[in-house]
This record gives structure tokens, C-alpha cells and sequence, in this order.
């Protein structure tokens, strides 16, 4: 029998690919579940993350004309009421303010008091009390378009929680956009789109599928929703941001009417996207390995760390003297849109610190030691490489190598995962050959099966709804991509028909 | 009889100095209410300040080696009452969820259901939620300090609402930090005041008087709360970020133990610290005039607006190429931490273009029309002066020059602000003075008064709760360089008390 390698984390991904999840996220103390039901705690480690893909995406948005705002976090019941298929959809997970202030009970504990006389839903997504300011913003085709964005929390009483990627509270970005023709709003839809999946790829690593929505996984409300869909290491598929197109459904509920060239009066068409926290669930998945977290460097909480290596024999000074000059060295050098960020460790725990850092994903490790610093040099681990994998750089090599060593492992992560999803991804046009396929080898570990089917599917809901019965697989997304290819429905056999991304989902 | 000068916005400050507030936010387009009660929208215009105060405070934060994260948006009822002060304080005031989905009601409308076995307060400041936290991420020493700052929305359902200064919801940071030592803790509490006071100062061009709040109007539950209080324009003065001292109380509430480096356990001792959207109601208040909005450059949403002139016989693209290249220009030179924002309004609306921006308080307007071209120049106006008030510049020397003059406009700014307290603030030592400096000149504008009063104080509450019920006056803080002169209390009479300022406030 072969002897186990000792991993940092305990499950590892194949004994159990949940439990390895929560195992990662604690070892690298990114979050935590918090007191309060289905809500979590970002830690810093882990916001870090999400302050980087804010700013990104931010300039992203600005580039694109989009400007800021912020709008109420209640929404008045008879706001959400307006939009009929909105309302249905968030109903069951809206969490409801109904009191404005406590006083002492008959048992001396404070209850609520103060009964509104019309609850308020904690945001859940902002369509309506956004749409009720487009209503006053926009009376002249002059007025459009109208593109907003605003970050905020929302909140989606949610019954099974994980964290990151199902959370009753969450942060996000939602853009709303409204526009004078149908057109324009189409375009913006895709145009939101494609920035997300440069999001992701560029920055987080993941490679991505571009789709649009069946009608059973559209967001509620709208005429179309467009995502993108990531592949996770359980082989699970992950959606990873939405655009959609929500024609003038919106503007209806909320009024939002413009005269038009033409002096016609006419309802705008209206669009909002979104990606939210859940992108961070999201990449933990695809790049972690049983040592822990491993963070693409461009999204990375912090780039390198530097840990000085003192003996009680060594001259102290001398080696943090070194250690802090490369480290305000290697602070002045520009990745990306923001200067590198160097920790120091001086720790002196013996082998756990270097675990520490393997184990929160820090993209580089760099040894100093005494004789290091005789030779000029440094001792350099890679988090995409064996942790015993590690080699001396001359100090001036390293500042000036450093940026594209950090962009070498970003490549490799996403060719990694782009490697992994084609491996699991089929065409497959057998009834039986894809039941099989999302079938578990071992009952035990539902979540490892096949991957993605590529499969043909006739368009009708109730197939759609069988396949997801009986297998608890969905169609991930209509690809964008994969042309005009036709096909036998995989469930009915109907013949004609186009393919689509057949998976298990978060 | 002298004829009135038409001005922008109406009324003026000295005819209805709360409606003028109204009317300059209306006017510039930074925010508007919504249809929840009390909750504002914060339109771009207005978001761009606080996304520049966030972004100058974050850095400030990061180099005094705090880090980001995030807590839960609800409060268990209980964690509230576990600091007895504390909930007190917040009782009055707390949106409360008591139901987390909504289902059709007997006549078919949507109604709360499935209720809570315990209510959540919506988070009117997190030191219970974080101190939850805090117990848990600390056991030794060696895990202090923790300094940590959440950028998030808090909810105070107030009853009488003001846009900015008093809303619903608002947005703020809220900094928690805990120390091994009390000394350290009241250090750290100082270091934060010291921040909000260069933030205010510097940035905002609003000059603070830093001081310590008595027992009265302390945070609930804090053993000192720092201040600094800034003065509006209707001498009223408005508290512009706190610093608390906690000591250990919420350490204890919360069981935020550690074990000190003599292996005892002791309990840790904790600050909080805090600056909200309500700066945005300061800034607008301190600065702006008659003809609306006056931004400082270094906060200004935007810095400079180029308008093209172009008349109907002018070659249109000889003007859009000059005012292009010249936007081109301008946008790539930094100020502060980010480059020149600069805005290009080609809108053909004669003189409403420029007093749109007057009103909009951008700093620098810039006027292009076809002779300005023909002599590489430019016609420039500034916000700080009169609207006619404009010079032609070399396109070369303004270019050369903007810093500078945005530099001059914020200097301008605060000498204004800081001369305008100067005159309306005075020490008082005469019972009678004092009650006639707070009594209005004119009944019907009672925000006209004195200004603030220095004056002598024997630290009683009676004395401090008779004046604020006799002219609605409250001691703003006890400043901290008035040093040890001692005088006789302004109400009892009792001697060698104190100075302290005295003034209405927001």
C-alpha cells in the first residue's frame, strides 16, 4: 500500500470535497460562520480579496460609463409587490422588518415594539426601489441611458447556507441601466457580461462558460438572463455572475416612461447584473489544494512574504535590516493597478510559519537567512509548486523577476483549471450515457461525478424539469458559444435540437 | 432700498437657512429622499464625495496598521442586552426583523411569515457582533492589538430626519480595536481622533475643535467619548466623527478575554471609532453659498468642467478637437492620490450650463469658444469666487498652474470656514450674556444665534440638562487645548470650574 502524503488539510479534496471547503477557508482565515444564522464574518484575509475585485471591477465600470450611487436598503412591501413573477421569486427568503424599537416585556426582556404600519423587505436585490428613482430620473429620450451601480449588502434568507456561496447576507455589486431602445439595453446586457467573464478569467483564474438562462433559471422578472458558468474541482458547476436583459417589464411595474425622439411617450428598457462575494466560494474551489487556499496573484490579499530565518547565533539586526530593505524595495514595484504587498513574519515557530502562509494561499514565500544574505540571495517558494519546491534567486534578480514570476503562476492557475473543466466536460447525445455520467461512482461522495454534458435538449421546461428531478442536474446555460450543432433532445429524443450545459450546481 | 441680487438657490441662507439646505441638494444633484421613510438616496454626484472620503481614509487607516473586514448586518436581540448601557442607548431607535418570508394573507396580499424565535436587529454600530468575534480570534497577548474597520450601512430609525445629517440608514466605518493595556487602548482612541481631525481638516476644509464629550452625551456604554465638532454656517454646530474609549466594558459583556504575559487572564480593553455620511451634510454646510453647492477640491467629485463654446457659424470640430486634447491633458496629471476628474459638457443651453455647475459646486469651469482658440487660451472661473469673476489663461500656464489654483480654492476654503467660527464663537463668562447669546435675534429663524460660547462648566448634570432644557443648548465637548483657566460655572455659579463649548447643535 502506498504511504499517504501528509497534507495541511484534513479532509482532502477526494475524501470529502465539502468538509474540505470549510477546512480551507478556516486554515487560511479568510471567514467565518458567525452567531448569526447564515450570515459570516469576512475576515481580512478574505475581504482583502473582495476590496481587489471591487476595485477592479470598479474601473472596469467606469471605463464603461457607469457612475455610483446608493439607494435604501428596505423596500417597502407594496414596491416589491409591483413586479408579479419579482415578487414570487424572492418571497420565500425575505427577510422582514416589521418593529422600530424594543421595550421591556411582562418578563423585563426587550421585545419588539413600534409595529410599522407597512413592513419593509430587507433588500434582496434593489429592481424596484432603484426603478422608483429612474421613475423620477427620466422624463426625455435626453435622460438615457441611465447606468448605475451601487455596492451594498442584500440580504436572501436562504435554509442551507455555505459560506461564500450561499449566505442569508451577502455583498455585491448591482448595476441597473436604463435605455431608450431595445437595442441598447440588449447590447449592455452582453456588454456587462463580457466584463464579468474578464473579471474572472484575467483576474481570478477561472475560465469560464458564457450561456444564457432557460427560462426555469431565469432571474425572476426578467425577459433574459445571461451568465457565466465556472467549473468547480468536486466537478460541480458554480454561476459566477448574471446580466439580464429585463425588457420593460421593470419599467412597467415602476413607471419608468420617457418621451421619446420622436415626442412619443414610452416605457425605458431597463437591464441589471450583479456578482457578489460568492466569486470568492468561487475561487477557492477551483484553485485550493490539500494544503490550503491558493490565491491568483492578481486577486491575491498580498503577494509575497518575507520570512527572516534568525538562529540564536545569527546577527539579528543584520538579517532584518536586509529583509526589510527588500521588502520596501519590493512595495515600490506596480503589479497591476496596485503596488506589491509584502507581509514580514518573524515569527520563530519552526516550520509552522512556512505552513501558515502555504496554507492562506500567499502566492510567494521567501526565505532569508544568514547565509542568503552572505551570497546576496534568496531561498523562493511558489504556492502553484511542491512545498519542498523551492530556489535561490539573487536578490536583484528576484525584485526584478518578481512581477513576472507572480504572472507565471496566474497563467498557470487558469491553464490548471481550463485543463480540469475540458477534462470533465462531454458531448454526450446517450440517454443512458448521461445518466451514468451524473451518476456517482461512489454514493458516499455525491459530488464527484461526470462534470459538464454538452448535451442537446428540445427547449421544453418539462424535460428540463425531469433531467432535474431525477438526477438534481440543471441546465447550466444555453452556451453562447457552441453554434448551431443540432441534435436529439437528450430526455425525449426529439430530434432538431441545440445543445446546452447540463450540470450539478451550487 | 437696495435691490436684491438674484442668487441660484432660494431661499438664501439668511432668509431660511434649513429650506437653503434643501434646496443645495436638490439643487446639485448629490442626493435625494426616497419613499422609505428617512432613508436617502445618494445620487452619483453626492457618492463621489464619500467614495473620495472612504478611499483617503482608507489609506490613512492602512498606515496606522488597521485592517478591513466585515460583520453581520443583524444583531441578536440578546447580543444587544448584554451591555446594559449600550441597549438603552439603541433601544429606542432599532429596526427589528422578526419574519424571514412573506405569504399570501387572507385577502390575497403578501404578509409576513415564518417568524423568528429570535428578533434581529438591524446594526446600529457592531461592537457587540464584533466583540463576538473579538472573543473568539483572541486568547493570548500575543493576538493583541487587533485593529480592525468595517465600511458598511448602519440603520437609527430616528424620528425627525435630515438628509445627510440625520437619516434612517446611513453609511459609515466603524473601527474596533482591542489592546492588552488600558494605556494602549487610550492611545489608540486619540490616534483615531487625530485622523477624523486631519480627514475634516485637510480634506474636508472644515476647521474642528477636538474635545471629550461629558457623561451625558457619551456613547452608551463607552468610559470616554472623543469628538471633534465642527460649526455650520447657522453657527450650530455639528459633531463630525467620535472616538470611544470602551475600557472593558464591552470586553466583559462580550467575554473578550486574553491571557497577559504574566499568564493571568485578564479582560481586554477595546475602542471604537467612527465617521459617517452626515460629513457630506458638514461639508455642504460649511462651504456652500447662495448660488449653491461649494466643493473642496481635494473631496470634489469632480475638479474641472470644460464647456465648449460654439456658435453656429464656428467650425464645431476645431472646438471639440481644442477641448478634447485639453481634457486629454488635464486628466492625466494628479491630485493627490488620484488624477484630475474632468468633466465635458457640450450641452447648447446658454447660461444654464454654467450656473448648473456653479450650482453643482465643481470646483474650476472652464469656458472654450473659438477666439480662446485662436489665442491657446482659456476662460476660467472659479467656485470660490463670484460667477463673473473668471480670467483668461495661456492654456500652457493653466495646465501648468490647476494644482495650484484647486490648491489656493482649498486653502480659501478653510481660512473662510476657520475665520467665519472665529467670529461667532466667544468665551462667556455672564449668566445673562450667555442666555442672551442663544436667544435668536428673530423668532422665526432660530437657527440664527451667538455661535458657540466657551464657558465655564462645574461638571454637574443638573447644571448641563437645566441649560439644555432652558435653550435647547448642549455642551459640545471639553475641548481639549483650552488648557486649565478656571472660572465660575455659567449656571450655578459654583467657581473654579472648566471651560467647555457650548452650542446648539445638529
Amino acid at each position: 500500500m502506498k504511504k499517504k502524503t501528509k497534507t495541511a488539510i484534513t479532509p482532502t479534496r477526494s475524501e470529502d470535497y465539502p468538509e474540505w471547503y470549510q477546512q480551507v477557508i478556516k486554515a487560511s482565515d479568510v471567514a467565518e460562520k458567525s452567531p448569526v444564522r447564515g450570515c459570516m464574518v469576512i475576515k481580512p484575509w478574505g475581504y482583502a480579496i473582495w476590496e481587489n475585485i471591487r476595485n477592479i471591477l470598479d474601473d472596469m465600470f467606469k471605463e464603461a460609463g457607469i457612475k455610483n450611487a446608493y439607494f435604501p436598503l428596505f423596500i417597502p412591501l407594496s414596491f416589491l409587490e409591483k413586479e408579479a413573477e419579482h415578487v414570487e421569486g424572492f418571497a420565500k427568503e425575505c427577510a422582514v422588518v416589521t418593529h422600530h424599537r424594543l421595550e421591556k416585556g411582562p418578563d423585563n426582556r426587550l421585545v419588539p415594539a413600534g409595529r410599522l404600519s407597512e413592513p419593509l423587505v430587507v433588500r434582496p436585490t434593489s429592481e424596484t426601489i432603484i426603478g422608483d428613482s429612474f421613475s423620477r430620473w427620466i422624463s426625455s429620450y435626453r435622460d438615457l441611458p441611465i447606468l448605475i451601480n451601487q455596492w451594498a449588502n442584500v440580504v436572501r434568507w436562504e435554509m442551507r447556507t455555505r459560506i461564500f456561496l450561499r449566505t442569508s447576507e451577502f455583498l455585491w455589486q448591482e448595476g441597473h441601466t436604463a435605455h431608450a431602445s431595445k437595442e441598447e439595453a440588449v447590447e449592455r446586457t452582453h456588454l456587462m457580461l463580457d466584463i464579468y467573464a474578464k473579471l474572472v478569467e484575467e483576474y481570478l483564474a477561472m475560465p469560464v462558460i458564457r450561456g444564457k438562462k432557460t427560462p426555469l433559471e431565469r432571474f425572476p422578472g426578467a425577459v433574459d438572463t445571461f451568465c457565466i458558468e465556472a467549473m468547480m474541482q468536486d466537478r460541480k458547476a458554480l454561476q459566477s455572475g448574471t446580466s439580464h436583459f429585463l425588457g420593460q417589464n421593470f419599467a412597467r411595474a415602476s413607471e419608468i416612461k420617457f418621451q421619446s425622439a420622436e415626442e412619443k411617450e414610452e416605457y425605458a428598457w431597463t437591464t441589471s447584473w450583479g456578482v457578489s462575494t460568492r466569486l470568492i466560494g468561487g475561487l477557492i474551489m477551483t484553485h485550493s489544494d490539500d494544503d490550503g487556499l491558493v490565491l491568483p496573484p492578481k486577486i491575491a490579499s498580498s503577494h509575497v512574504v518575507l520570512m527572516p530565518i534568525i538562529k540564536k547565533t545569527d546577527d539579528r539586526s543584520k538579517v532584518m535590516e536586509f529583509t526589510e530593505s527588500l521588502a520596501k524595495e519590493l512595495r515600490e514595484i506596480f503589479y497591476g493597478r496596485r503596488k506589491l504587498e509584502v507581509e514580514i513574519d518573524q515569527r520563530d515557530i519552526g516550520g509552522a510559519r512556512g505552513w501558515d502562509w502555504i496554507k492562506k494561499g500567499i502566492p510567494l514565500r521567501v526565505e532569508i537567512g544568514i547565509r542568503d544574505i552572505a551570497d546576496n540571495s534568496v531561498y523562493v517558494g511558489r504556492r502553484d509548486k511542491g512545498h519542498k519546491d523551492k530556489i535561490s534567486f539573487k536578490r536583484d534578480c528576484f525584485v526584478r523577476e518578481v512581477t513576472n514570476i507572480l504572472d507565471e503562476i496566474q497563467d498557470t492557475l487558469f491553464e490548471n483549471a481550463l485543463l480540469f473543466r475540458k477534462e470533465h466536460t462531454f458531448a454526450i447525445d446517450d440517454n443512458k450515457e448521461f445518466y451514468e455520467f451524473f451518476t456517482p461512482e461512489n454514493q458516499k461522495k455525491p459530488e464527484i461525478h461526470g462534470g459538464f454534458a454538452s448535451a442537446c435538449w428540445c427547449g421544453s421546461g418539462e424535460c428540463e424539469l425531469k433531467i432535474k428531478e431525477e438526477l438534481s442536474v440543471t441546465i447550466r446555460c444555453v452556451s453562447l458559444i457552441t453554434g448551431t450543432e443540432k441534435g436529439k433532445c437528450i430526455y425525449c429524443g426529439r430530434p432538431g435540437c441545440g445543445r446546452v450545459i447540463f450540470a450539478k450546481a451550487y
